[in-house]
């Protein structure tokens, strides 16, 4: 049964290192973002996840949003580390509200918009 | 439990245009991949579907594979058309026969190792 309530998964890449070069010390700008994320105000049906390497590291940060049988998965990019886990937040808020997964256009930030790495459908499941 | 058998989906975006203008007519370049591979040898256990936009269109055509509740789901680019079939078909034969989605890097073919858009870790279900 379709249920905006279903559980939703906020996985971050926490290797990802925004462009950094691969000499700086210290934790990682997906890392930063992962623990900006533990501190946020995130919808109770929201589990964050932290995941080593999305391969999408030429446009990290990378964080996806999936959960449930009827919503489509999103990967977003682009993220610049801890800074952005209020924009994070905000948009797996809005996911995490929708049954199927797809946000209408014009409720989505400018940043989301805009880096959409793929989406992939709900998996069927048999009936 | 674990299981090399396990179903696979091999989606592919038929609405890709692999970087051609917008105004030229007939099947999209997706559509022509798409066809192509009705028309390949896949496993037994890989099911082709075809998907209307993955929101990856800048670095279109693109599949995904995916299947099992063990396997990492990949998101491959940068295919061109028709004449990808068989490297698309090489692609998802290998990863059908792994239990995890992760073919080892040196088996994997040129394109697969410089095209991943992104990979996603295998959904965790309950005990």
């Amino acid at each position: 049964m379709a249920d905006a309530s279903q559980p939703v998964e906020l996985l971050v890449c926490t290797t990802c290192r925004a462009g950094q070069p691969t000499n700086v010390e210290g934790p990682r700008p997906g890392t930063q973002l992962f623990d900006a994320l533990t501190a946020a105000d995130l919808p109770e049906n929201v589990t964050l996840k932290g995941v080593e390497c999305f391969s999408n590291c030429d446009q990290g940060c990378s964080v996806t949003l999936r959960g449930g049988n009827e919503r489509w998965t999103y990967v977003y990019g682009r993220f610049t580390g801890a800074e952005d886990a209020e924009l994070v937040a905000d948009g797996v808020t809005k996911y995490a509200a929708t049954v199927d997964g797809l946000v209408p256009w014009r409720e989505r930030s400018i940043h989301f918009r805009k880096n959409c790495i793929a989406r992939i459908p709900p998996q069927e499941t048999p009936e």
